[in-house]
């Protein structure tokens, strides 16, 4: 894929501006594990994920992690390049959860064209909004209805109840035993997939860490 | 204070935009407790807050509420336009915290200058990256550190001790004794003053609901 066919508003920009970003871009390939960005005094530059994932997350004092959101192929780590918005002022890591490759783009280069271009500063608004609304549904979910906690010792009760480490439900049966919606419990679990504590199937989920899903149920992720 | 005046574009807007933007602005009353904007179904537009005070929330199915932050005079409203950005997903309801005097922006005006206008988007980005960064210190204070649990069983504490609802104590003083700074404490109080649990005045904390102080003590603002 070029290099232009990630940037929805490059058709926007002149042609001195495209030279200008091309340029700058280059190809980083990180092995697994790799801590791009870490902490708000951190301003790296924007990643795009050519191949590979990245996993946004924030750390307590105490070191324990949450994952806020994933990002995979051809979505745009932004909060990498915080020092290009002065209002960003939260600390949060970003590392490679798999080998990737990514395009790296510096924030100088980024902020220049954001302020030249209202089509860069829209589509990073979009961004913004969408990351926001990300975290937003996950704060929500935790605080309030507990569902990560729910949905956990629900899938433990199961486990015991049917003696096995592959449950045969779908989506749909789970979320009318805790009444919630059948796309908040999918999307719930494709986050528990995400934190590697069960592997999805086709009708099926395969707990794949039992310790960490009683940990979940007994005390939500959050502490 | 003129219109413009709350605009840090709007020397950058051309005069047809100007005069757009004049046109399109209303001032409204509203009286205290007011619901201005409730849900992402809602886009009444942009508040611009001239007198008074908003409060921007979430609300639980069980309709326990979590402020988020409040906007003072000169700042602007932004999610009660959640339309003008598809990345805006998310539930908030904002409503007048006292008798205000608003300027009112309809939001396809708004969206139409953010297109044309990069200063505009940029003002935009700003402004959303400061409101997400206060609703992630309020979440990280609250799921990491529960500060505001701790904070609150030992203003009841002192309570029991000094026989009094009026506190003699700098900030400072209960950093130390909480393992925290100075600014953080700081922050959490205001919170709390806003929440209307206590009063600040100079090296003084009054207590003013103390059931709230003693519930939050005991379960953390998240239940």
């Amino acid at each position: 894929m070029e290099i232009h066919e990630y940037f929805p508003f490059w058709k926007h920009l002149t042609k001195e501006q495209q030279n200008r970003l091309s340029y700058s871009i280059r190809e980083r390939k990180v092995p697994k594990g790799t801590i791009l960005h870490n902490g708000a005094e951190d301003c790296v530059g924007l990643f795009v994920v050519q191949t590979g994932q990245l996993r946004v997350y924030t750390i307590s004092d105490e070191g324990r992690e949450i994952t806020l959101y994933r990002l995979l192929e051809r979505d745009i780590c932004l909060f990498s390049a915080s020092c290009i918005m002065s209002g960003i002022q939260f600390d949060i890591a970003v590392s490679a959860d798999t080998d990737s490759v990514l395009y790296h783009i510096p924030p100088k280069i980024y902020q220049q064209l954001m302020r030249e271009s209202a089509a860069v500063a829209n589509y990073t608004n979009e961004l913004m909004a969408s990351r926001f609304s990300n975290v937003m549904w996950l704060f929500d979910q935790i605080l309030y209805k507990r569902l990560d906690s729910r949905l956990a010792a629900f899938l433990v009760e199961e486990m015991e109840l049917q003696e096995t480490d592959e449950l045969k439900m779908t989506h749909e049966t789970i979320a009318q035993h805790l009444g919630s919606a059948r796309e908040v419990i999918s999307r719930m679990l494709k986050y528990f997939q995400n934190e590697k504590i069960v592997k999805l199937g086709r009708s099926s989920i395969l707990i794949l860490d039992e310790k960490k899903l009683r940990e979940t149920a007994s005390d939500s992720l959050r502490l």
